[in-house]
């Protein structure tokens, strides 16, 4: 059965996802739609890039992921489709698929083929007009080049990118923070973990945390602690309680890791 | 595929909708079911109207629409369904369907034939026992005769409906919050537009409103303006930021326009 | 279509529900996959337990339930697949499923087989690396017996049990607080109804309820009321307000009643 996953901004307080499924099985109708998330922050691109990057690998091949964060919708701004290790990404040009587009071998077209819009587009709402029909064309069978040409000056900016100094030293910042509370950095804890540290340290807030532990259970009650979650970043925790509220930081906070 | 969507003021912190499409899925198992919102203010019927008329029209014909925002539930107000334009609609006869009921080859049936009930009808899930099995069999192939006869008395209240004082003056009210905190009025953009008026003013809250732009980015920082919504109607919004806080106001808040 | 449902305590924010689903669509891309709730308080096991239990018999047999709110992922608490009444349950055994272990008939099974999981299996999101591709499997065919060994100790607590004392005489707790604020109890409703009493009071927070209702809208206003509820139980509400709010009292909390 064909798939199409839908990551957005939308909320699930109005009638905005569901009008978009509407589209979609109009279009395609043996297509079954996931939702990833619609409660990324508002207009937050990078969480929402780093929630697609949680997400895709779990997923079939030929899946058409769509990713909807749009504070230029109705501006020049393109629609895009990305086309990497067998996946599609349909949504606007704006760093959302970053990420994707400078890996090897991605594929990626400026959706000009209005044919596959709905067709009268309002300026308000291209998850409606334009992003879920041409998604649903493409798990109907039209081929990625007839949504338009390719390109090679998609966005390719590289903020929330982690930042090393020295060995032993990174700046990085919470990309996300989860239902629990959980703070996730953007430090990918494959990368200092193959050092066989003694010892680190995360300054997150006006907090250093030192305490490493293999699993949430296993870590000492109301103390916050780190852990290497499950998308292989290094997170603080805290035990059945929320890291966020503990250590009083939001999205965006920045932290430092040192190893020694 | 057929196609049941699901409109209510359940929530989804709750186990109200997931049963209900268990109910779906056991009578019609090739049945397709689409939120629309479950986050309607509980008993807002007028709000749940507005998001069934921003929906509906992009399903495909034959679509079951299942609306139910129900403070009557378990007293005599009476179940229906609305055959309109190759839709069906199912809920309780409380007003939700007044916009429909008055459309041009409307047929309105009173569901009567408990056989397509659950065997056990609670008094307060009506959901669950009566709107989810009648839909699903209406999917499965039951024809809209068998469920009831036709009536010609359902409500046609007209509560929310925007009022013309002269050529150049509308009293309305704000129809909807969502969830980027913009204020969608009931004062349809085409009725005012065609005028090709020089300028207008939206009294909202304590503010007079007289920007009108084409799309959210193209908006003035920090400012609220007036846009008009993927819905059709005059929005108040604010670029980036909520026109709900800005401006103060909330769900049902009157507003005056007029136009020179 | 085979189905499987969803209970967690992910919320809906994070994109972990999401994956879930990526990963069934991996393994069995023709079940169907139903969310019940993923609002339940984070780790409370009660809460998921009523949840449940208000779910599961409206499911058609074969149906997989997987329910995972588990404190403890990560530690050496066992993955377990409960048979019962044709239906089959996925999670960890920490309580989730004591209500069901002890019915007739119900086999258990510890889930050992390391090849229905995820390669890669991390310390904190079993949902996704192990419950969510067992689940799979056996809707895509996998027999039960081949998870793993049949066990007889799983838990069997029976916390957020009603005490009757005499006759006349219950105490029990708020099991669950709804979307409108109604206040679930785990008394049910069919056990003292039978006795045909001339009255009842229960005693929630600082105030005696007396009044029972058939249904919401036949309840006073404003002043807070009994009434057996969907699930059977008895829930103290108030008429388009929050029983919750009006009674102060929240999840867990004590209530008595009695009856004469």
């Amino acid at each position: 059965m064909p798939l199409i996953t839908l990551l957005t901004d939308f909320g699930l307080h109005d009638h905005f996802v569901g009008v978009m499924k509407g589209v979609i099985a109009g279009i395609a109708p043996k297509t079954q739609v996931i939702d990833i998330s619609h409660e990324v922050e508002p207009y937050h691109i990078g969480q929402a890039r780093f929630l697609l990057s949680q997400s895709w690998p779990f997923f079939p091949k030929r899946t058409v992921h769509v990713c909807i964060v749009d504070p230029g919708v109705g501006t020049a701004r393109r629609p895009i489709l990305v086309e990497v290790d067998g996946h599609r990404f349909v949504g606007p040009d704006n760093g959302l698929f970053s990420d994707l587009v400078v890996r090897e071998g991605a594929k990626v077209r400026h959706i000009t083929s209005t044919k596959l819009f709905l067709n009268n587009i309002s300026q308000t709402f291209h998850g409606r007009d334009v992003f879920s029909p041409v998604a649903a064309h493409l798990t109907a069978g039209v081929t990625p080049s007839k949504t338009g040409p390719l390109i090679s000056d998609a966005l390719r900016q590289t903020t929330s990118e982690p930042v090393r100094i020295g060995r032993r030293f990174w700046q990085g910042e919470i990309v996300h923070i989860d239902r629990f509370g959980n703070l996730i950095t953007n430090l990918p804890a494959s990368e200092f973990k193959e050092m066989r540290p003694k010892g680190m340290a995360l300054k997150v807030g006006l907090r250093l945390l030192t305490t490493l532990v293999e699993s949430y259970a296993s870590a000492p009650d109301d103390e916050p602690f780190l852990i290497e979650g499950s998308s292989g970043n290094l997170e603080a925790a805290v035990n059945q309680g929320s890291a966020a509220k503990v250590l009083g930081v939001g999205l965006g906070a920045p932290v430092e890791l040192e190893l020694w």
